[in-house]
């Protein structure tokens, strides 16, 4: 009685299959999910694409790392509202060729962080195609009226980034001089492979109502921190000497590289991007869970963005980051 | 301030912007959407691929059917189980080519559907493609213990199904011989063009508490009957005469045409199978807001799909409706 659409929809569904603490009341194999709602919590909803050519490389990237990604970054959405991810939706267009081994490394990247994430898959989509294309909803959930917008910062309220920027687009670099993955990469490499989502610390922000706004830096600083500006209709005056640019040392390949230009422009690092109140900064430890919490400058009311520089140098900050609709990776 | 992608989420955001009663806290711009949940209720979910070759043709569809049906057929999958939609995402990955009238034109039929079924957009993702992608995910809800699975049909229920079958295939094919899309195009044409979501139908027999089992007609019969019966662990037997085949009077092409073939096997129909213990069925009306409401069978306890001819003949029902990973439409 089955045909190829729904034997393929079980292999996702086993493959996926975890206990998780979430209360999904039925959801793979019904024409929806149904998931039952936490009293006194809202519900939060993020989808993203992951498409072969704009996001990763049929033939370079392990299709693990693409399984793992393309829910992590998506989940990265939700620690950027201060949320905790319940469950996703998958939605995959695949190649024939693609329905066997491909798919079962692809389950066993996705199967990994769905578990490490505590997210569990309740639905999705398959279809045929000849490029692969994946687009992953996750669903997530926080507290009543503790959900942290873009759009609440204020002039005087200081910058915070957690991380160091241009790790990811770092080990992009390194990846794409590499002949495969492997378990020696670097850990730039594996940041770009296998991101981790910031959930514990947006948490943590949210819940103490430590942070006004807050996104997740995914298209780079330079092209993040307007967004966030220009949903709170407000500027931004960075300290360059104060970006948490990455630590190369022992890495190769470093001539030409501009440490400041790697943390303005780097996409993918998927770390937090928040403002406080300057009466509660002495409320944020140095490092949360073993990750800095940078200072890297404060918002201000003239609606544009400056860099200082070395010496008071001031340049207004040009977006460099990742668009789609400009440049394509 | 602002670059290429963002321009186009302000462009998507303002033409599905409508007033609605949906309570959505924050939404598109910001990292994720936050909606809050209604008290006494579960939450569906659901996502949809609607790709370019395999759901429709570039060049051949209009932008405003690609725009509504889209949508509609991700809200047909909240109508299957006794819901209201309240919410989209929509993930949509065009070519540069595309962003301007075409773009127009396909969120003119999106924001048409979007105020049509009460579904209010709440965000999503855009990427840039060589191909036209689409992805929606459809948020409904209903009140708890209400929604209707595919898994509850026992031996014995009656099997219905509501509208005549095979009318937007038969549509599809009117369609491709036509020049392009018009305002004089027939009722099939336009079902294949612009489908309706049984979404009042569907609440009317979940509140009813009538329908054991339900799902949506979106493959065709032939294909979605045995989903619901592997769901039931059941089996079918249909009566061929019974089947509510379209009416072609004053139709043109109609040599070979067979109508059976048609109601079994015709896709996008997106009308509702649903199953109705014997006790219950003098409380079905013949018509539900015009909609025919047919009987074409019964459960078995036997896991197997019969098909009872003309005659007495009986055969077992193949599959032979739309499966991405066997044919391609």
């Amino acid at each position: 009685m089955k045909t190829g659409e729904d034997k393929l929809i079980q292999r996702i569904a086993k493959a996926a299959a975890f206990k998780s603490s979430r209360r999904l009341a039925f959801g793979i194999g019904d024409d929806a999910a149904l998931l039952i709602p936490r009293a006194g919590f809202q519900t939060i909803l993020t989808s993203d694409w992951f498409l072969e050519g704009s996001h990763f490389l049929r033939d370079k990237h392990p299709p693990e790392s693409i399984g793992w990604k393309c829910l992590a970054r998506a989940i990265s959405d939700v620690a950027a509202m201060g949320g905790a991810a319940t469950n996703f939706l998958l939605s995959l267009a695949i190649p024939e060729t693609h329905t066997r081994l491909w798919l079962d490394r692809f389950l066993r990247g996705l199967a990994r962080a769905s578990r490490r994430f505590d997210c569990q898959l309740a639905g999705g989509d398959t279809a045929r195609s000849d490029q692969i294309l994946i687009n992953v909803t996750v669903v997530g959930e926080i507290r009543d009226d503790r959900a942290v917008p873009r759009s609440g910062a204020k002039p005087g309220d200081l910058i915070y980034v957690s991380g160091h920027l241009g790790a990811a687009e770092f080990g992009l670099r390194s990846f794409l001089q590499s002949r495969s993955a492997g378990p020696r990469d670097s850990l730039f490499v594996k940041k770009h492979l296998y991101p981790e989502p910031r959930l514990a610390l947006g948490q943590w922000l949210a819940g103490k109502r430590l942070a006004t706004s807050m996104m997740d830096l995914s298209d780079g600083l330079s092209s993040d921190l307007p967004r966030l500006c220009a949903a709170s209709r407000v500027g931004a005056r960075i300290i360059t000497s104060k970006l948490p640019t990455v630590n190369l040392r022992g890495e190769k390949n470093l001539k030409d590289l501009d440490l400041t230009e790697l943390a303005l422009n780097g996409g993918d690092d998927y770390e937090l991007l928040f403002t406080v109140r300057p009466n509660q900064a002495r409320r944020l430890p140095a490092k949360f869970q073993g990750i800095p919490l940078n200072c890297i400058g404060e918002i201000t009311r003239q609606q544009r963005l400056q860099l200082l520089g070395p010496g008071g140098r001031e340049e207004t900050l040009p977006a460099g980051g990742w668009d789609p609709f400009r440049n394509r990776r």
